[in-house]
């Protein structure tokens, strides 16, 4: 085996992965996914973007973030250099009520009229997904080669009443959640059913990166951590 | 104000939550519900109730466990004694692919022919719900008073080749989990799609939790970890 073989074999044995986000909620599913990875945080403008496409609806506006938020942070990891195959994934998720779209909260007072609106009711939460490939060696500009879907998933909420709204909402949890909600923290007990993906809910779907690896020629296994394996 | 109006006032403002589970997964889903809890495991022989019950479907099986567990744990809290009005839960989850009632599957080649079957198919995932009161002072041998229920989703698997199967199993998650997967660990790679509650899926519906406590007269807002609040 010459030393180039011998290299090659070590790159396409490893694969690494980097989270374009700051969402704690998508690192907390990588982690428990079993999905070691770096974050790398873009500093698109979404407020400026989501005003440059007013007629985006929620799903089209999720995905054109998500396709910014990644390319940018691809750019940046393409700038430092890779030395294995790195795959970048990007995300961004908008919950759509009546066929608008709500971005976070923010503030208390805004999260508990957003609960005076959604309670005991179905919305829709879209999560743009977008992942690129950088390849060691090709010295690009950003990723070699890109896939991007939107994952949407409904959101029965429940019927709460004011205190209980109020009480959720000062928790804080649900300021800086899309919807002003979560079904993985304080929010499940307020959350009834959701029909898709709850990972995408969340803020990424696994299942649908593992379909992204395979679009972009890897293999997702290669991304789990095998440091304890038990069979 | 009388020291028993003192008394009855401290008591009404603080509630206790016991788990009765060892599993780590419904542990989480109180973390991160910001619900203190503490863990009694019962001692109930589960094989040994199910074969008490052959004609029981998946559902009521799930739900004869759950009764069992929780009434078992209530049993063993009230015989400690309890300072302050303590909510007791009970669960159990079977996993159901056609008809058949599957639980853990234990061993790496069992969870592997478990994933032949399921792949690419559609099970439902059946997690029973027990809650009981323990109210101070009345010495009961048990819960004064209980609810209980069976919460039911559907859960749509990917088809996964072979390789990807063994991959995910040996990671060791499957062998401790009902229907060898979990929507909130490396299996989430496997599960496309959820219609229900996710939590229920994970083993413990907080949006259930919330409504039993109504049912016993309780105010699940108290349950709620409130020393760090933003409002």
């Amino acid at each position: 085996m010459t030393p180039d073989d011998d290299g090659r074999r070590a790159c396409h044995d490893r694969l690494a992965l980097v989270l374009g986000s700051a969402s704690p909620g998508r690192a907390e599913i990588l982690r428990r996914a079993r999905l070691p990875f770096r974050v790398v945080v873009s500093d698109v403008d979404e407020e400026a973007l989501g005003a440059e496409h007013p007629e985006a609806t929620p799903d089209e506006l999720a995905l054109l973030l998500a396709q910014a938020k990644g390319r940018d942070v691809a750019e940046r990891v393409a700038a430092e250099g890779v030395d294995v195959p790195t795959l970048v994934v990007g995300c961004d998720s908008v919950f759509e009520l009546d066929g608008v779209a709500h971005g976070k909260p923010y503030e208390p007072e805004v999260a508990i009229e957003r609960w005076r609106e959604q309670s005991g009711r179905t919305g829709r939460l879209h999560t743009g997904q977008w992942a690129g490939l950088l390849t060691p060696g090709e010295n690009g500009a950003g990723a070699d080669a890109e896939t991007s879907t939107c994952v949407s998933a409904d959101v029965r909420f429940a019927d709460v009443d004011e205190d209980t709204a109020r009480a959720y909402v000062a928790t804080g949890e649900p300021l800086h959640c899309a919807g002003a909600f979560t079904i993985d923290g304080a929010g499940a007990a307020l959350v009834e059913w959701v029909d898709g993906d709850p990972n995408a809910v969340i803020g990424l779907s696994v299942a649908v990166l593992r379909v992204q690896c395979a679009e972009l020629g890897l293999r997702f296994a290669d991304l789990w951590d095998t440091s304890n394996l038990v069979a």
